[in-house]
């Protein structure tokens, strides 16, 4: 019997956001999926709500030749006039954007290399969630779009490099608010916010494409939205 | 009864390459389709093979309440050093890049605006095809990055204009050589051609993106191929 | 004696605006400049202004060897919803931003050619003014943009294909709104409107860098501007 | 007595590259220059061969009111496949790109809000030297490429968000090899390298536009350059 596909998400947030979407849209398509979050509560909550699957943790050894798609969801949506930006806020962009994602990406990469081809010509995909800061820093984004631009690079580099190995390699341009359990209930207008399932369903579509038509980037954005 | 979805696609040339692909995928997925070609006898070899649903002429008036779906697939590929294109070659990608298309985008706006939204909160999508001189100038590309460019900007351009009025407008950077019927039996690694059928997965999916989470850009390229 | 050097700019407008400035920075600098407009009364007029010079018809025969510096700095800043857009616009954007220049860059580049390198080791420069639409499609701009496009097109596949012969190609990106002499009145913040003065600087800048580091693009804004 | 203007240069490395020619450039301008590099040595060989001026210290006290220019020109060139990316290199990559000027950008601005404005309407300019990779990712700048995306992500946030305060903000894209001391007796093409007088000299332009049109970015590359 085939050993069960694993999607690894990381940044599933408190559990009512893009990653958590991801994880259930993951699941539902029969994926195992493993669960990365600083918010451990999060997690636990996430995974059992997930019923039908089960959470699992990050196999770090052993059958980590399933693991067919990973995703970092992580950042930190830091917006400060540039006098204003900590130290703190600096380090944390660093980490979330540019070690995390290297070090994740390392993980992610090493495993694909050794796997068997899916039928789509793929050994694995690693997704990056970007932003609409990852294209155009602006007046409170010099800490925020500094990391998110240090990543789109590293997802080209990757996309790049590993393409002719058959790893796939992605970045989603999230362009907008992201309607949340947190901000939903806000007074955005319901057209001019993503819905984080419809993302989770762009990024699915990412890992069923042929090899012959891969994407690297796409962007994501409300119809309403203004750009 | 619902009245059937129609998908419009200008550009089928001999029926061998993306268009007719195109076609196929969206005939499979239960659309009619209308073939628009400056080749009848492409058109009609095509429509013949398209057995289950039938090409249907464009229905320039009467039921064009149920187009769902329309696809600018023209282009000439002109390379030539600059110096050696010439007026004609430069008419062509004018009336490609530029005239068609508006034209074009002016019938299915029109058409889309007067319509349902789908069960995504879309009245219509409008994919555009373009190639990697959309984005880079080069060489021997003078006239045909002039035309793909012209064609990103209207792109660009109706998708900020329309995504208001829920009418979704793409654009497709095709990064790579696409294997047809002609090319594909060349010395071409096959790992460096884009397959028609998995560029018309993409399209597919484009239309079938919910209102919340649209994508005005994607590029499509073989994994193996350099860029 | 060396022949004069001649500087050729295509679009001076009525005369107050920016090709009427950078005629009068390059005649201040040494330059015989020839104008060329569809507005041969504005033409007169502002070559009457440039009393040390005096403006050359455009040589197209005979000396042609002087000619440094060419400049087309013609547009036509059509603003619509596009639906709105007629023919005659779309005729026009396609003459001023396809057939013009590539019939002025045709013309430039064979000239060029033939000539000696200068201290710079340069054969000549071309420059084109693009504006903000040369990099992003607007609600209102389908017909503006999608020209603005192309040309920035036809400058990079120039700047590719002749910088080895030592021609040098420039695109101007002016990211605003420019003072002129119809315009400065307005009630236009005098801050957040480029001065033709200040353009023509840069201009000039561009035919005098050394040929081991020549600037294709460079962008131009006031500071106060949005963008 | 006006005070000296001042020009702060970080990153003269071993006195033969662009930091050390920008130097040359500033201090025959009439700047009075402050040299800020990891080696003592190479500043204190460059400040005495710059003869007619003599090298400051950067003043961070006292006299701050007359620092007219300041100059981010330092970057580590990691090229290496991502798996041998050490952390090492990612600290130097994170420390040259994002750590080091954000430091020297909040020193900068702080010091420009202070002064006066010059006679082009200017409190200071502070200029980032790029790369190709701030631009694209590639096979071997992962690490490289993420830095330069970052650095050049700043220099956009600071020119929208100073722009207003009449504070200049530039980002130079050196696109290709830059001629040393060390790397010019190489068997480079001398029409394929950037030398780095022609390159200060585009840095002095940029301090000189008047602020009624200030470029944010332009690339610099050779004539005979491949892009």
């Amino acid at each position: 019997m085939a050993s069960p596909k694993i999607a690894v998400i990381a940044g599933v947030g408190t559990g009512g956001g893009t990653g958590a979407a991801i994880a259930r849209r993951f699941a539902n398509a029969g994926y195992k999926v493993a669960l990365l979050s600083r918010n451990a509560q999060a997690v636990q909550a996430l995974s059992d709500s997930i019923k039908a699957t089960g959470a699992l943790a990050y196999p770090r050894s052993g059958q980590s030749d399933s693991i067919r798609v990973t995703i970092w969801n992580v950042g930190e949506g830091i917006f400060s006039p540039f006098l204003d930006v900590t130290e703190e806020e600096l380090q944390k962009t660093v980490d979330t954007s540019v070690f995390g994602p290297f070090g994740f990406a390392r993980e992610s990469i090493t495993t694909f290399k050794e796997q068997e081809l899916d039928d789509q010509g793929s050994r694995g995909t690693l997704i990056f969630t970007g932003a609409t800061a990852s294209l155009r820093g602006n007046v409170t984004t010099s800490a925020f779009a500094s990391g998110k631009f240090a990543l789109r690079a590293l997802s080209q580099s990757l996309a790049k490099e590993f393409g002719k190995q058959n790893i796939h390699v992605s970045h989603a341009v999230i362009d907008g608010v992201i309607a949340t359990d947190r901000k939903y209930a806000k007074d955005d207008n319901p057209d001019e916010v993503l819905h984080p399932e419809a993302i989770a369903e762009a990024y699915e579509f990412l890992t069923r494409q042929h090899r012959s038509a891969w994407t690297w980037e796409l962007d994501l954005r409300p119809a309403h939205g203004k750009w």
